[in-house]
């Protein structure tokens, strides 16, 4: 519990030992500014993301878990944008500057980090309220980058990986539902260990037509998309609700009535659950074969749930093809 | 004061009108990641600074200065690399989305930033108590970037503008000391409103051998200087109180009883004062016109005030040429 000033604090937990920089990173840390340079011709996808604690983690999560989320929700965006990740700044506001807490906050981080050869570059340390801004950067070709505005009518409608796990967890942490114990510490770990969807990101350049991160959950965040490109889609829900991980043990264990009970909640965590870090991606019906390759190159599950139309709006259908208008209104206050 | 939801806020105070965004900008705010396009060839200079409310700022400042001032603070370390400005992210954690304070604030920031031509590409916005973190980015050819390790012994070291005013500004404010109405308002400017010195830090590449910007004080931040140079220096303490913009107020108008009285704070302020962000740079001796015609080309004042020694260390010395043994120790903790 003893204090550190802020070098000292730099010094001891976030420099790190000489090391190659990597290919993309010719000045880091300790100058005024950090040095990026880009492949020739590369343009540098940049995203910046602030959590704050009581609001984005609960003021005692796991130190540990908190350094990889925090950057994983910024690998996430360059996923999202096919880009390849170079580097990053971390700042960070500490009400104390707690031994501990640090050492385990930092070796989260760069367990991550060093996971996808992120370099931290620079940043910022001050006394605050507990809050973490890190900034990343990912390099992408030219015309290579997935954008949100690409999406084509006739195209399919992917995500990849489960959706809704972490508003499971985070409603069942509120005391909102109950998960029975081994539930909820699957869907714990989603929540708090989301793991950015990189690879498939950068086996999706050429193929997919638009893509981007699911933060807000599928309705807010495939209508970004929607909204970009000028289009509409159709969803079906009973997919995009199967991919619940969870859903199996209401469907077996549990019994139907469980199931039955729990079918609004699984319903809305899968298309407005926030912070699944999923990615939900366009592609037009000719790409399925390559789309179905780069999910297996990049070993990460992907699952078709709807398709792009030419008439704007979102439309939720279920299992009978019934749209599923009600409800739909309902959603619209989760994506904020 | 009524309360705005993120996207809302986003298109009313930071999304701009289109325009051409700027060669080195590709896609601004919108998308998961915003895509920068160095010239080709081009390092992307990178920095990071937050600034946490009742620590960096007082909580009731004007919010047209904290914009102004939250850019200003990161341009000063491109700035101190020789870079150019190209963009900056922009994250804001907010109590509450006031929209009186997001007009004026953004106003200010945005006032700054067209006038470096840079382009706010992306953040984030959310509740919480009120922290702005800003990561800017700027290019610079590689190789030219100025670089806190290439001092060398026998090169002189200057300053930019004045120095300590900022910190004399916040002494007053906070009540440790008296200023006159005028002198405080002018002191006040520099410590809320400080013009980041882009200009000349351009225009010192190839000129300069080190550089750093004046944000914790000058012995703080030529000290980093001469650790990552591995050389020592000699300042002249008479020199640099001079600088001190009311420095004139207290040797004339006030009397030399009044000097006499403050003649400690102002040594204090000058040479240990934070937030003048102002640069400190060293250049060879044979250097001393182009360092003039630099500093007549970006319209900054320069002044002289000592030279890189061999030997370590950081000599303080009087008008007499004494050392100021004695008063270098008390400056340490006002670096931290």
């Amino acid at each position: 519990m003893s204090e550190l000033g802020e070098f000292e604090l730099i010094a001891r937990y976030f420099k790190r030992p000489e090391r190659a920089l990597g290919a993309g990173v010719a000045l880091g840390v300790g100058d005024d500014c950090a040095l990026l340079q880009p492949g020739a011709g590369m343009q540098l996808a940049v995203s910046s993301d602030m959590l704050v604690s009581g609001r984005h983690f609960f003021a005692d999560v796991d130190p540990r878990t908190l350094g990889h989320k925090a950057l994983a929700v910024n690998l996430s965006d360059l996923a999202a944008c096919g880009a390849r990740p170079l580097g990053f700044t971390l700042a960070l506001a500490l009400p104390t500057a707690n031994a501990d807490w640090l050492a385990a906050f930092s070796e989260g981080l760069f367990a991550l980090a060093d996971a996808h050869h992120c370099i931290l570059v620079g940043g910022d340390t001050t006394r605050g309220p507990l809050n973490i801004c890190i900034t990343v950067f990912g390099e992408v070709p030219p015309g290579h980058a997935l954008l949100r505005s690409g999406a084509r009518a006739g195209d399919d409608v992917y995500v990849s990986g489960t959706l809704g796990d972490a508003a499971l967890a985070l409603k069942a942490m509120l005391g909102e539902i109950e998960l029975p114990p081994e539930v909820l510490m699957q869907a714990r770990k989603r929540l708090e260990q989301p793991a950015p969807r990189v690879a498939l990101g950068l086996a999706l350049r050429g193929i997919a037509t638009a893509a981007a991160d699911v933060s807000d959950g599928l309705v807010g965040d495939l209508g970004h998309i929607l909204e970009q490109s000028g289009v509409g889609a159709t969803v079906h829900t009973e997919i995009a609700t199967s991919l619940i991980a969870s859903h199996a043990y209401f469907m077996g264990a549990s019994g139907p009535n469980d199931l039955q009970k729990m079918a609004p909640q699984l319903l809305q965590c899968a298309l407005a659950g926030g912070d699944d870090y999923e990615l939900v991606f366009t592609a037009p019906a000719t790409n399925r074969e390559a789309v179905l390759s780069a999910a297996q190159r990049s070993a990460t599950v992907v699952t078709r749930i709807g398709r792009i139309d030419s008439e704007p709006g979102l439309r939720l259908i279920d299992a009978q093809g019934k749209p599923l208008a009600q409800q739909l209104a309902s959603f619209d206050h989760f994506g904020t």
